[in-house]
């Protein structure tokens, strides 16, 4: 198993730990020099919080850590492809890669589309793909489940 | 004065503090019913947490006062137009209108545009310009004394 697919093991890991607490089922962990810094999932219904997700809880956690808004030299891990307020985020915290594993196929603008329109200096690199069918199938079967 | 002056004037106020503090200038206001529920401005420097923008800090607590990630009947009013990070958690709260003051001139995509490209049913209206004279002001002189 490569690198990626060790990280990336790890944050559907999370995304199921997610799935039990009835919450949309999405992991995050973010790395650096090959280690795990921070890892979380998604909190949204049981923190009541629109913005806890995954990915800004694992990048507060991150900054926590280093203590610094920058995340330089650390890379992203996610379960599913970023919404528009967590690759904000991503971009803010000038991360240097995004992973992800299944992507968001709603008609909504992506992450790489929104990492072009970025006005920042700082460009986060992105790979979507990472088993794919693995993580699509767990966010796709919690919403048949929740109808 | 309007009653979009009178919250936009407190959000400035806050950007205001802000600035006090060394941090980018930005204030936020939520309200609900005429009433304000919650308030912050930009703590990015202080906490060390690329997420810590005025708009999220002003979500998060406005999320807990209501005990609910939707924001369902409230508006946002903020100094500065949002950046991608916090339009988007805009959008995944609910909330219902949002009034800025500054535009954003640095070629980034707008807030206008990331609404517009959103996949969630809910819409928020946004009306940008507010005391845009005095906000882009506050913020240009901030970037001068920086340099």
């Amino acid at each position: 198993m490569s690198y990626e697919e060790k990280f990336m093991k790890k944050a559907i890991g999370l995304a199921l730990k997610a799935e039990l607490k009835d919450e949309v089922p999405v992991g995050a962990v973010v790395v650096k020099e090959g280690k795990i810094i921070s890892s979380a999932f998604n909190k949204r219904e049981c923190s009541h919080d629109a913005t806890a997700h995954a990915e800004i809880l694992a990048i507060q956690k991150a900054c926590k850590k280093l203590n610094d808004f920058r995340l330089v030299g650390c890379d992203i891990y996610v379960s599913l492809e970023p919404c528009v307020m967590c690759m904000g985020a991503i971009l803010n915290s000038r991360i240097d890669n995004l992973y992800f594993g299944a992507y968001i196929k709603n008609g909504s603008i992506s992450a790489s589309e929104i990492a072009e329109k970025s006005n920042l200096n700082h460009k986060t690199n992105i790979a979507g793909g990472f088993f794919e069918e693995e993580c699509s199938k767990i966010v796709s079967e919690y919403f048949k489940n929740k109808r």
